[in-house]
């Protein structure tokens, strides 16, 4: 249902839905939306540490470090240590930039950067049990998915990046679960983060993509803060006239929000990125690693590769001879290439170096792809022709990461590894997986953070 | 001149606006314009120690304390000090919070609030010469100013906050002014002020209204020390189909950003609120005050007062009975009064106490107001009869503090002093008053922000 500015018959959303927030407790998550919730935060945890040494977060440090408070919090991946909210504010950018994170596939929102990445750098400020933190978490990653599908896609269609835009709401959920707002002040913590909604997808591209998040989970943090402190604000933002869902979009679907709150779950609905790049490839690549395995050694003696593909693919990855890494992600041939030579989609397969490498210069260059508009976006075919003259045919009707196609616990594990390994190395990588999957047990979640941050390779700035 | 989205001859706005900022000096500004910069500053310096004491300031720094670096910048009228990003957004919440502030007429924006609070503080941490300081200031006024003309009224209409959507730019550009950042480094600082333009209108009435300006003034800051350190963004911020003015209004004339710059000034516009309450008592307190300077000790045999107003006069300020400090900005009867009893229209005059007194509630009720569409909204006709049945008839056409009746210096001292006074005590308000006239002769323009903050008076929280 929707209804206009001037309905007086508009449910009190935010008091609905601050009301939820104060009351759900960690045993009215059923088991499967707590599983999930792990492995979002886990996947979280990866993509934070895989995207630390990258130089988007050298120049975010560079410009915060003079104005840090007591350094209370982990920058995820790194020696650094910084007050918790700029510590939010780091790792949320370390979690995005590779855009390599996970994402609720209904309103293409990357749920966790900005409520893992607030709540995590305040647990080590203020402690709490891994239990609480994982049902804030979920709780955090609940609230902004349903604020997104009351509004998606008409807010999504007039620019603004939603996962900046609802991840506010989310973080300011998640930290006033975690440190116990009533539900006057969790209004008031969500009005605060509504009217620091922000974030243009005009900024796609640039450094100020995986600002987004990284801001969502600092202002997120403030707005409960805040709250808690007094501040008060608004009590129906999402509703009011010239609240959230009336100025930032057309589209006002209260009930996306309030119905079925704790019996429908949105944060059990999370998917996890396989590759390091935009979701229209993955089949693609998908696809190639699959007839790898297959193949063996003939993948030597490829002659053409032939991909039939959906007409979006090749108008957003249509780019022929990309020269640079983030060129690389947006060209299916280059994809194509790499994952039947190198077996990998992941981070690595974007760089400078693989872009150009000899050998998948010459694959690439014997990828042809053809658009047809009777194939669905999420599939693919590809048809292989060898030297000698055989061909070897694969239909990807959903790839690895769909929602259809769930990422095993095995595969965010692997995931998890070929990203922090370079990082901070494998034996603090295989130390800090275990414990990420252990969280429940801890009595103090902030000891996993810290476990990020132990190595010797952690990158001083 | 009005582009649609896709227009291939949308100019390169932000590219030109922002070499036009790096490229202005002090010495292209006009005296007169220089002059409307210093009393913008003098201006904001009195609302910002006049607020310093508010119950929204302590909510502000209980909740930041914590999190405060290095302690190099003032909060103005205080004891607390704190790193610069905090001072701005705490300074911006005080100069704010009485709505006593600066006035932009064409787009309502309180200009100086994001831009002084960011510029003051950073200059505590970096120091600057109070020539470079004014200079700055004019050129992140001159900035809002345009953006809010380019967009106005249909952004505002929309609901958005304009103080807030358009100060950021400001504050980035002044603050980036200050520093020195290149041509490149100030089309980022703009796009990373314009991806964090945000701020509802639905906070009016809430403490949240104040956080506003701050935070356009900390979020501005902010984006300048991250271009200076690397951190890109998009360079079209402004124009671009999903950048700031397509996304957040209908109304795009680039017109007013781009044309006659340098030479056609905002920032000589600038208007300074006589009065504690909303535009439209003014013209009736502006009357009523000068009424009781012609009738002297005859004011305590006023037997009625007639008020003739425009329509909107009544319908957003006629409050017939209100019980609260807030309520009475909301009702002329009670404006009437207190400027013919107490001579007051100040923060003074709209405390719970003044509201409540005898005498003021019996003159009040006394006070009777008819709507008139033939009136000008800026207008009021007021007439008085006196208990031996003589009458006094006072038309005023403009009130003080509008454009065709600007403040004169000495009533900016005057609506200094009262606010200042009560904070910081009236030896400090003088001496701090006359060095706010006299930045320009500052090497380092951050001792007027220590001189704010001297007293004994100043409140240690």
């Amino acid at each position: 249902m929707s209804f206009t500015q001037t309905d007086p018959n508009i449910p009190a959303v935010t008091e609905t839905l601050a009301d939820w927030i104060v009351g759900v407790t960690g045993n009215d998550i059923p088991d499967e939306v707590r599983r999930e919730g792990l492995r979002t935060f886990v996947n979280w945890m990866g993509c934070a540490v895989g995207g630390s040494d990258h130089e988007t977060v050298d120049a975010a440090l560079r410009a915060v470090r003079p104005f840090a408070g007591k350094a209370t919090s982990t920058v995820i991946g790194r020696k650094d240590r910084l007050d918790a909210l700029h510590a939010a504010l780091v790792n949320g950018i370390s979690s995005h930039v590779l855009d390599f994170d996970d994402t609720h596939l209904k309103t293409i929102i990357h749920p966790a950067g900005p409520v893992a990445s607030a709540l995590l750098a305040l647990s080590e400020m203020r402690p709490i049990s891994g239990r609480d933190f994982l049902t804030a978490l979920i709780v955090g990653v609940e609230v902004e998915c349903r604020i997104g599908n009351a509004v998606y896609p008409h807010h999504y269609d007039r620019g603004w990046h939603i996962t900046g835009t609802a991840g506010v709401f989310g973080a300011a959920a998640a930290v006033g679960k975690a440190i116990g707002l009533d539900a006057q002040r969790m209004r008031w913590a969500l009005g605060l983060a509504g009217t620091q909604s922000s974030g243009f997808r005009e900024m796609f591209g640039t450094m100020t993509k995986s600002f987004h998040p990284g801001r969502a989970a600092q202002n997120g943090m403030m707005s409960a803060l805040l709250a808690e402190a007094g501040f008060d604000s608004s009590e129906r933002v999402l509703e009011a006239s010239r609240g959230f869902a009336h100025v930032m979009s057309d589209k006002q679907d209260w009930d996306e929000i309030l119905s079925g709150l704790g019996a429908r779950w949105e944060a059990g609905l999370n998917s996890y990125k396989p590759f390091a790049c935009g979701i229209v490839i993955h089949p693609t690549i998908d696809g190639c690693l699959q007839v790898r395995e297959e193949i063996g050694d003939r993948v030597k003696s490829i002659k053409a590769v032939r991909l039939t593909t959906h007409p979006l693919v090749l108008e957003l990855t249509g780019k022929r001879t990309p020269r640079t890494g983030l060129e690389g992600k947006f060209s299916v041939y280059h994809a194509a290439a790499t994952a039947l030579l190198r077996g990998d989609g992941a981070p690595t397969a974007f760089t400078d170096d693989v872009v150009n490498a000899a050998d998948i210069v010459a694959l690439r260059d014997r990828v042809e792809a053809t658009a047809s508009p009777d194939m669905h976006e999420a599939s693919v075919d590809i048809e292989i022709t060898f030297e000698d003259g055989a061909t070897l045919q694969k239909h990807i009707e959903r790839a690895i990461g769909s929602f259809e196609v769930p990422l095993t616990d095995a595969q965010i594990d692997d995931k998890f590894t070929r990203q922090s390994a370079l990082v901070i190395g494998e034996a603090d990588t295989a130390a800090l997986l275990k414990q990420a999957w252990m969280i429940e047990g801890l009595g103090d979640v902030g000891q996993v953070a810290r476990a990020s941050a132990s190595s010797a390779l952690g990158k001083v700035s």
